[in-house]
């Protein structure tokens, strides 16, 4: 078993940067602006990527936790093979005048050439996060930056 | 054991992505202004980090392997506890019209905090490292974008 893991540290309220990983309309201000579903436990959210105007892949992550101010967990029920059953957290922390996020993407089986694709991919997007709390403006899939041949 | 892995895709010709990585020059453009030392076999590149005018730290790195065109090891001999005797790699390959960069900073003893914080920021400099590469400008420290407390 590999992980990703990651961190940023954010300066806003740490109930503002719990409800941009806790709410749908969050979600979609740094993840993906397609982010359909319900954030409450048991329920899933659904992330659509599109490039050029075509989908590109989805995922479904059921949301497993939900404690405030402290922690999102998310189990990935549909989506890329490598993904379906790996779970990923943030953990939410105050130190100082920034939250602190610690991101995991836990339960990958091996650490194939995309697990290295979405580890980076991941601090793109947490950077993203980062950007819509502090400037209140993210960039979410489809205008995230582009890493490699697979977007 | 835990590692951190990430992937980029650069369009610029292999030889000028292998030589980033593969000289002093080269890793000062993407990493650090301030890389001294030596990229060859069995010697050491030493590479300063400083914020404000200060320095918040330092690693010395020896070279392990330089495969023109293929692969880039180090192996940390002195900076933070938690890096010594780790090793870094790049592979490269050719895909289409990218120039793939598996990276790996294998040899973690523990999925600590700094390993977030690093695996985040090795994603941002490697992003410096397509840039360098893609528009001829880097964003090395002092310059690198920061993405928490610890810079």
């Amino acid at each position: 078993m590999v992980d990703i893991l990651h961190k940023v540290g954010i300066k806003a309220p740490l109930t503002e940067v719990y409800k941009a990983l806790a709410t749908r309309e969050g979600v979609a201000g740094w993840w993906t602006h397609n982010t359909e579903g319900h954030s409450e436990v048991g329920r899933t959210l659904t992330l659509r990527f599109t490039a050029g105007g075509a989908e590109i892949g989805h995922m479904d992550m059921k949301v497993l936790a939900l404690q405030p101010n402290e922690r999102v967990l998310w189990q990935t029920v549909d989506g890329p093979a490598e993904w379906i059953g790996t779970q990923i957290s943030f953990e939410l922390k105050q130190d100082g005048e920034f939250v602190i996020v610690l991101f995991k993407h836990q339960g990958w089986a091996e650490p194939v050439e995309f697990m290295h694709h979405c580890s980076t991919k991941w601090a793109i997007f947490l950077m993203s996060l980062k950007s819509l709390l502090e400037t209140g403006k993210g960039a979410p899939s489809p205008n995230d930056t582009k890493i490699d041949n697979w977007n």
